[in-house]
């Protein structure tokens, strides 16, 4: 996505060779006209996939869900980073590690909102090692739904997510793709 | 707001005479066409404002305030509940504390984008005692801006919240405003 991929150019942040910031307009500011641009064109690539909902783990891929959601005319499910007192009866749970942080953290879905009618589009802002992905993938099984795909904002391609989710079978599409990065340099990976 | 108001008598479930759980359109499932709905009315409020950006909390807070800053035209920004790794420099931070859950966090934001250019609408899905939103203000006043109101999904009205609030002169406006609740029984406010 051409001005995705210029914005990252323009304004993210390249701390090192795996840490780019993006906060003047995903994930701590946000722009809502190029997020909605976002959304459109992830609903694009999933449109004829039977996606009966799209679920995202909070908080920054509130956005992107959102406006993917809405583009696809399907409610949004946010996966709770812990267990609500407010939610209470029919949960599932996982437990999500990562590595690279060294912090793990529960995820919870309701059984209300996810089950065995639904076909469901995981979209995330980052797809790097892909632990989150896979903690979602695990909670969207164990809620008995299947996957419709995993849209991302932007992937970091040098990291084995993308590779590892898709040996699985899974559509995984990502609308900005990091082939390599540097101080003063990010390649995109070509279409 | 009529259409609000009668998802909330349909779906909404009152636990208690305090709680009132709409997790099937809010806070964990969300409804994106209701949600655009919410983001242009709260808009249509605060138009005239001189709104320059729209600050939520996280997480539940993200999507009414991201429609609603689509519906203004402007960025949204997301006050942060932990200091974020990637986040270093030109941070304010402010302790907010949950006297009814017994819990605090810290919230921050980056001086980057909230400044002394900035006017502020705040952005929550739920007003009850205020403390979050007092938490907002109090860091977006460190920050140097100034504030154009809040603009709240669902308030509930019996509690101190919405008149703290509006004793320091800020417009505070909410879409729901539930004056009583009981297990089968819902009453909102005249408007």
């Amino acid at each position: 996505m051409k001005l995705l991929e210029d914005k990252i150019r323009s304004e993210g942040i390249v701390v090192n060779d795996n840490i780019l910031k993006v906060d003047s307009f995903i994930n701590h500011q946000v722009d809502p006209v190029l997020m909605m641009e976002i959304g459109k064109a992830l609903a694009e690539h999933f449109k004829d996939k039977g996606v009966t909902k799209v679920a995202t783990i909070e908080s920054s891929g509130i956005a992107p869900a959102l406006t993917c959601a809405m583009s696809l005319g399907v409610p949004m499910v946010i996966l709770k980073k812990q267990p609500s007192k407010t939610l209470n009866s029919d949960l599932y749970q996982t437990i999500v590690t990562s590595y690279t942080k060294g912090t793990s953290y529960e995820l919870t879905i309701s059984s209300k909102y996810v089950n065995e009618n639904d076909h469901v589009l995981i979209v995330d802002d980052f797809l790097a090692n892909g632990e989150a992905a896979t903690g979602a993938l695990r909670l969207i099984r164990k809620a008995h739904a299947t996957i419709a795909g995993i849209g991302i904002v932007i992937e970091k391609s040098f990291q084995p997510g993308h590779d590892k989710l898709a040996a699985q079978g899974i559509d995984v599409y990502a609308l900005a793709r990091i082939k390599k990065m540097d101080k003063d340099y990010i390649e995109f990976m070509e279409d």
